[in-house]
């Protein structure tokens, strides 16, 4: 039983893991109108307003119109039919069957095994996640830095990605990356090395271990780690699956980035970290190595601190982790989440105000940011920082 | 004529350029006490005061009881029996001749080649500067970027330091430098090959070029710029020297810092530079260069911009030079700015007075000189403000 016959069963059956994998069919990682339907609808109740919209368009905005401006409404219904074009694609148990055939398993935001981190995506989530190797997904993600960066890398890049990598997982930090050439590759090459497994994030299908000269490196990454997609198997890594996979990979407590160019694809997992308000950390290079460049630009735009070693990428991780400070009986989780509180202006504050305020160095004050918005006590809109009051203290 | 007997009739004579020249041998550069007595006296009225308080403390003491608090006083007096132990080497006329006879000039601040620049560093500005060079002290200073580093430099280092440095000549900005073997030296032979000459502080006498070793490279720096120092003729280049002539390296529109390791020397630069309120640029450099890490560290702390070209340490000492005026055609941002600076007064004008003089409103004038000020036209010291003379304009 396939296709559309499939779908409906699905949807009258109101099973939402078997309705994640039929979405994780239907639309890409990248369909922000699927996320939103399916995050505001449920992912059953979802598939069932698409087969009703395949046969009554009018009546399916009509049901949508209390719950969005138009502007969100005409989209989804116009996505809707390109929905419709892969209905008769959706096959749940096939999907687990050529799962269980490659030795890979589902894990959905229904599952215990789903990471915590990947919450902060909201509507962006993935909706199944496909999952090869014996580390368990969610215990590495949710302590995990990203390490990225070009694939184009030089001696030296491969060789600070390597000793930040070995570093985080020496500390117990799972490091996150996407398992390319250059930067990533030595990254998990190192993590392999060390006590903590890495996290490989594939833009394709787990059974395709991208790119294929990384089969033996990725094959040994699923031991202890793990190798992660949102795509189905069999499905191909695609450009734009290669832009969608990277928000997974910035969910990461930390992004750091050891080289990239100025134009360089790691630069978009940088933007999905910050659009997370992840800190992002990079590493700098000889001015004279374009390899750097994109790290440099980060740097002198404030948009990532400066780091030289894994300790200091840990400063900005830390206090996301169950590393962070037990608390000091006044609500803060640190001396340093106080005095950045206590710094931010009423009408909102940089990071750089916030540091000279707090009399911290900019890294702490990062840290003690992401601390203070764990704890729901600040929040940044566009790089401006701004209490939000809540009943406690 | 030399001694306490000189001393006596420099002081009985009232010429503060020659109490100056006193001065720069009673007291060395780092000397506070003497700089607070100094500003605070005047230099001849100083040089008065300590040839009484030889002969009666008390009184010297109750003299100076009403200018500041008790534990200021108590310095200058307990200071007074350090200087007084050089009073027999007060000897104006000798220190002329000798800098005479190697070809070169005294500029106190009471001449017209004195580098506005200077009058930052307030009572810690020198009391002499010994100038050799065919170039204008005064124009190179007023209009320059200091480029420090570690003698210990690499070869990326140097190739760096040269690279800003000839890009700062190209575009009309003099390097000012220590002469200092690595990244002084690669500064100012970069500069040579520039139109805009260079600076060369020596933390000795200038008749002697330190290190020997660039006796040429100092020599050909004389050639349109010039070898300065604030310690007489003669006088050996001291370790506390050294730090002492790094405020006036520190002086510059910017600091940038190419190489430096984290207890470098080059720091020592960078704090009078931000003690003065002067941006900082760091270069960045490999993470696994050791010669780099007071570099990063810098950047990291939010007390450097990380910068990779010349164009982007001018983006930081722009506003101080006349790049910065956009200008109405006569090189003023606004009538009022023309009114506010032609109504400051030559010794200095409060906001008020130049209110008056300018027929302007107190918040118009507070605007106008804010202007004059990021057009590097104008500088408030203690509420007072001066004109900033350049030849343009």
């Amino acid at each position: 039983m396939t296709g559309r016959s499939a779908a409906v069963d699905v949807a009258l059956s109101g099973d939402d893991r078997q309705a994640l994998i039929a979405w994780s069919v239907l639309a890409e990682g990248y369909d922000e109108a699927a996320a939103w339907l399916v995050d505001e609808l449920g992912a059953s109740a979802a598939l069932a307003w698409l087969i009703d919209a395949a046969k009554d368009p009018v009546a399916a905005t009509v049901r949508l119109a209390p719950l969005a401006p138009p502007k969100t409404i005409d989209k989804a219904v116009a996505a809707a039919e390109r929905w419709l074009r892969r209905l008769g694609e959706v096959d749940p148990a096939g999907e687990m069957a050529r799962a269980h055939a490659v030795g890979a398993r589902l894990v959905t935001r229904l599952d215990a095994e789903w990471p915590t981190v990947l919450d902060d995506l909201e509507s962006r989530a993935p909706y199944a996640l496909w999952v090869r190797g014996d580390g368990d997904l969610c215990l590495l993600m949710d302590r995990a830095v990203a390490v990225v960066g070009s694939r184009a890398a030089t001696a030296y890049g491969e060789h600070v990605a390597a000793d930040i990598a070995g570093g985080l997982s020496d500390a117990g930090w799972c490091v996150v990356s996407g398992g390319a050439y250059g930067i990533d590759a030595a990254a998990h090459r190192a993590a392999l090395t060390g006590p903590t497994p890495s996290v490989a994030v594939m833009a394709g299908g787990v059974d395709r271990l991208y790119p294929a000269g990384h089969h033996d490196l990725l094959t040994q990454v699923m031991d202890g780690g793990v190798v992660v997609s949102e795509v189905p198997i069999g499905y191909a890594p695609h450009r734009s699956r290669f832009l969608a996979r990277n928000r997974l990979i910035a969910a990461a407590a930390a992004t750091c980035v050891v080289e990239a160019a100025t134009r360089s694809g790691a630069l978009n997992t940088v933007n999905h970290a910050l659009a997370l308000a992840r800190p992002v950390a990079a590493v700098p290079g000889p001015v004279t190595s374009v390899a750097s460049g994109g790290c440099h630009r980060l740097i002198r735009d404030g948009l990532a601190v400066l780091v030289t070693q894994a300790r200091e990428v840990l400063e900005l991780a830390g206090p996301i982790g169950p590393d962070a400070d037990e608390g000091s009986g006044d609500g803060f989780g640190s001396a340093a989440e106080r005095a950045a509180f206590d710094a931010i202006a009423r009408r909102g504050s940089r990071v750089e105000d916030v540091a000279r305020g707090a009399g911290l160095a900019i890294a702490e004050t990062f840290a003690a940011l992401m601390g203070l918005e764990l704890a729901g006590k600040a929040r940044a809109t566009d790089g401006v920082w701004r209490r939000r009051e809540t009943t406690q203290n």
